[in-house]
């Protein structure tokens, strides 16, 4: 069968290659109906990603099963399927939890830009359609093995909810299918960030509503004009520079969550961590008085007693050995009485 | 009156100091009842913060209302009140969101280890108790100005939910109100990092079920252990160092959040600028297998076409010219059919 191969920087080349057969009772075998290029492809494509040896390439597909593993019950010869850029067990905690992409058996495909694909953990992997469907539709079931999924997460990340006014950072295919997430999450404005003239024209047939072409600090003063001041309920981060990240972050109101996708390049160290692991950060400084009637009667109840964290009082003429005490870790926490 | 006034590092002096008065229609002056020392004035007292000059300090109180000024209309003189950490206007839309911390008039106290404390924004700030609560429970109330309401704030941003198991970071006053605060919303396990014993023993008293002495890669592999492999539902950030943020992401299971508020030193610009505008980041590897059951339908309804971001459709054979015109920015996304 035909499939392609990268050589090197700017060098893609379609081979023939033996034909892909079941390794694992597990595995299926599936004749590809259509596939396409990732943003993530173009790292190796632009020597960004090193490419060590020729190695096949591809991780979108969509196609007909023409065999499966013994173990296989789920998908059947003939079904037409849909599988995400990565395979999965499908009964583990995390694809329990909903996070399968962080899954403890996570494999991947040898190359899905082919005639043909070995899928691993087909069981877990592949959704089968009811039955085949219309030409038309192939393009956006293709669509949900990458870019509409990652999409989508971005706003379910960044817990978009129906009448928010959410940003989306990035005009690329994912930050485009973010705009479709956010519509369908019911987002009253749209707003997203792109200097392209087409791919602009193309955000707002999907549901923009502004555009901002500016990026760092213009477009953020751009945005906060356009939110009355606020910045906006939820952010879709989808390119993943520092500088995209760091923009994302400012777009945002106090409170939102920005949803990032974009896999990060040059940012800090701890936001590498984040998105290796799928773990949310979300903190600051503390809104204490929003919740002082809330705690105020689960104190005067006696339901908790916070004031157990003072371990010594003293009048205040003490402050000073307040001060030590809790210094010198004598004390957790100190009391002064006027 | 009597105020504490720090002069440099590690000289603490109570000293007199003209009475506060009402300098805005909006002040209110209180009699302190009761103030502490915060963790967070330490760092003058050790000099990891500057003192540049004499300065009041403090800023927890709960105290009785002794005047207030014409503009005020929620709290009267002879009323019992708390208030936060720093005072806030209470109508602006942080404050109406629930962020109050990053009100649009934040504002800070002259200082509240004193025998009386001018409070501006008086009605956004202060809230009045029915009646002066019994002595006993004073510490308690005194919690809620800031290390309770803040443990609150990491549990609230970390999205613990019954029947979770939670891993606070830090057994200092803000750790252990944290303790309270997972309990209350009804975390089943609750981990403690903590390798001091009277810190352990008390928070065992709050709530904990399990301590973990160890930090590091070590005490990541405990809460592992732990766990059943899987890692925390949800971790609270109570201490700010760039390692304690690095071991809170690693406790959390794929998909979980973590709530930070330990204000954050040597961590990267990121997280500091998260802090700053309470801004939360949550993604990564996108779980597309999971959302592809939702998905779908909304595909074979036409109620989404992310099929649109394909602006480019050629046969497999030409596969080097897709890569070309994506690199190009020709293309948004190329489709290949073989």
């Amino acid at each position: 069968m035909r499939a392609t191969v990268i050589h090197g920087p700017h060098d893609i080349r379609l081979e023939q290659v033996p034909d892909p057969v079941i390794q694992e009772p597990t595995d299926a075998v599936i004749r590809t109906v259509a596939a396409c290029v990732c943003g993530s492809d173009l790292w190796r494509y632009r020597g960004v990603a090193p490419v060590k040896r020729p190695a096949r390439i591809g991780h979108e597909y969509v196609g007909v099963v023409e065999s499966v593993g013994d173990a296989v019950t789920t998908v059947r010869p003939g079904q037409f399927v849909v599988g995400p850029f990565y395979s999965c067990d499908g009964t583990c905690p995390h694809c329990h939890a909903g996070f399968s992409s962080v899954c403890d058996h996570l494999d991947w495909y040898d190359g899905c830009q082919a005639d043909a694909i070995r899928i691993p953990q087909a069981d877990g992997t592949l959704v089968a359609l009811d039955e085949r469907p219309d030409d038309a539709l192939v393009p956006s079931v293709l669509a949900l093995s990458d870019v509409m999924g990652t999409g989508w997460h971005a706003a379910e990340m960044a817990a978009v909810r129906p009448g928010m006014t959410v940003v989306v950072v990035g005009d690329g295919a994912v930050g485009l299918c973010g705009v479709i997430a956010a519509k369908v999450k019911g987002a009253e404005r749209i707003i997203v960030i792109s200097r392209n003239a087409p791919r602009q024209a193309l955000a707002r047939e999907l549901g923009a509503t502004d555009i901002v072409a500016e990026r760092g600090q213009t477009g953020v003063e751009r945005v906060r004009e356009l939110t009355g001041g606020i910045g906006a309920d939820a952010v879709l981060e989808c390119v993943g520079t520092a500088d995209s990240i760091k923009d994302a972050l400012d777009h945002a109101r106090p409170g939102a969550m920005v949803g990032f996708v974009g896999v990060p390049h040059d940012s800090d160290p701890s936001i590498a961590t984040m998105f290796a692991r799928n773990v949310g950060l979300r903190g600051g400084m503390a809104p204490v008085r929003n919740y002082l009637p809330e705690l105020l009667p689960l104190v005067l109840d006696g339901s908790i007693d916070p004031g157990r964290v003072f371990d010594l009082t003293l009048p205040l003429d003490q402050v000073a050995e307040a001060y030590a005490a809790m210094d010198e870790r004598r004390a957790i926490k100190v009391l002064l009485r006027p």
